[in-house]
């Protein structure tokens, strides 16, 4: 994996610019490479990784290079074009056979969000499907099938973005936890995109975003892709959101998901449960953003959403420096469920969600 | 101010020893020097610095040397005696004359903990009550005062911790927020204190302590001086207590305070009002604990404390090292106000204080 310069290969969605939007994207392809955006050097170095296995990128999936879930399910399916790619096998069963080894490899990158079991299933029924087709033909299948799910991404988010600029308010303060922007996703954003929206739109809203602990997603994600398409934003310590929403100065939240349950329980960035019940009890609505991809309606709620707990070092030390006293234990849960009863509506790319969950979320899938 | 060895000057109190007790200080007194351990280095580093005038003492103030309610009344109180040591005059009228412009200068170090109102008013009040002594005299009484201010803080601590244990469940994670324990009082502590005393008792508790951006007192300060004692403690980013709770890993909360107003709204560190309205939400009794001293007769309510905000260095910046995207705004308030309709009960030394809080306080002062 060298590093190479940003410049050659960041180039902006045709779709997006078609659109007039800006936004980073943290992902790019061309044939036999993927490269990826290093998220964890950001907002300090902007550096692009490149990929040529399907085993090096679930290890830059499970590292955090590029994290987010819909931004984790294109690069798992980019990741499974690599695996096509790289078996040499002529044998079609033994080409498929490998195949699938790899997928339930990838599969196990990260557990929470489930747009990557998503993607790399979506390609799993396209390979058994065009069982008969040779390798080379498939592996030609599966690339565009990964194009295409990065592409019907990034629509999916202009669409979220769409629907859900309506539900903000003409002024005042917008509280986002986390990074569902650009860099989250295919590009534009899912939360970021209503945002964006909103504000394409003539809305005077500010936005506020918390840094998000631990691993600072907030200061350094959805800071750095706001300022650098020309967006104001106000960073605030995940503590102090609940000050800010005393003080009448955040009118609305809005939030991306990780997995949304059956039930409309939302997975999301650790705090984001917080930023919730500080919304309920601040009279200030809360909104979820998030493609169809993101909902499991096999999970019939937050309970069965499996929670990864990472390592201690991302809350002890910072930089490689330490911060906390020596001895301490961690508890380091880097997600969390956010119950539906919480939630004011989810927005998806087919329209806004609101409670009852159950039937509406069953509607989207029919 | 030159930087000299801890195991000179950070000898326990006498009192905390007596009782069987230990809790690292913060400060320690020596005639015409005023040693304070510096926080800003902990836990890397014990590094003791030497004060000799009031100006600097309030600085320290002002640069969080020390931090902590009763802590920094204990420091300003001694600050005081500092500048009646450091008046050349011979002349009583100019002398206290120029003690009190001294402690109008010291008042100012930092506007949210009362404590410091407090100790420098109770000086005042003694100064012009003996306003007839010479300003030998004068001296020595103020020095007298000052450290019994030190050494009723660390006997209401003891005695917090007695009331507020019973609190406390048998088993189970108590959560606190920031630093309320000896390095924040003149020992011992006041959260940490109730800690203290029903982990002596022989109650099976686990602490859970919040890292609390952007200081990172839990990570730094409250995690230190509990492993420094032989206690465990689990260290969680502030967004994570929420998460813990809904799994029922916390049975309580137990917080210090800042500033507690006449009908029992507590101002105390940012994020302390989040951890109160997760409680609520979860059904887990918010304890506070303060002494007498850190409760604000003259305020009626948490709407009337002033909110300190500090620089955005504090968020955007760690150990010298840039964390935020370049061009960020901050909001950095770092108290906030927790209304007394989610607060359980108060741990003060004369007892526990419980809804209405408004009687319960005017009785403290009757």
């Amino acid at each position: 994996m060298k590093k190479i310069a940003a410049e050659n290969y960041n180039l902006p969605l045709t779709l997006l610019q078609s659109k007039g939007n800006t936004s980073v994207v943290p992902l790019n392809w061309e044939k036999h490479v993927l490269y990826l955006l290093d998220q964890r050097l950001l907002p300090h170095e902007e550096t692009w990784l490149s990929y040529r296995s399907a085993k090096d990128v679930a290890q830059a999936i499970k590292d955090m290079v590029v994290r987010g879930a819909p931004a984790i399910g294109i690069t798992a399916a980019f990741g499974m074009v690599l695996a096509a790619y790289g078996l040499k096998h002529k044998n079609r069963d033994l080409f498929v056979e490998k195949w699938l080894e790899k997928a339930a490899f990838m599969l196990q990158a990260r557990p929470t969000a489930v747009n990557l079991k998503w993607a790399v299933e979506r390609l799993e029924k396209l390979a058994r499907r065009h069982y008969e087709l040779s390798p080379g033909d498939l592996t030609a299948i599966l690339e565009k099938e990964a194009i295409s799910i990065w592409t019907e991404d990034v629509r999916a988010n202009i669409a979220i973005g769409f629907h859900g600029q309506a539900l903000l308010p003409e002024t005042g303060g917008v509280l986002t936890h986390c990074n569902a922007g650009g860099l989250a996703t295919g590009g534009y954003g899912t939360a970021l995109g209503v945002i964006r929206a909103a504000l394409s739109r003539g809305k005077k809203i500010n936005v506020i975003a918390d840094e998000t602990r631990p691993w600072l997603q907030g200061a350094r994600l959805t800071a750095w892709e706001l300022i650098k398409d020309g967006i104001a934003v106000t960073l605030v310590v995940d503590g102090a959101a609940g000050f800010l929403m005393q003080k009448g100065q955040i009118k609305a939240v809005v939030v991306g998901a990780d997995r949304i349950a059956a039930n409309g329980d939302v997975a999301n960035k650790i705090g984001t449960y917080t930023v919730a019940e500080l919304a309920r009890a601040n009279n200030i609505p809360f909104y979820v953003a998030a493609p169809v991809s993101t909902i499991d309606p096999f999970t019939p709620s937050g309970d069965q959403i499996p929670i990864e707990k990472r390592g201690p070092g991302e809350i002890t030390t910072f930089a490689g420096k330490k911060i906390a006293a020596t001895g301490v234990e961690v508890q380091n849960p880097v997600f969390d469920i956010t119950s539906h009863h919480l939630i004011t509506a989810i927005i998806t790319e087919l329209g806004v969600l609101t409670p009852p969950y159950g039937p509406a979320i069953y509607a989207c899938f029919s």
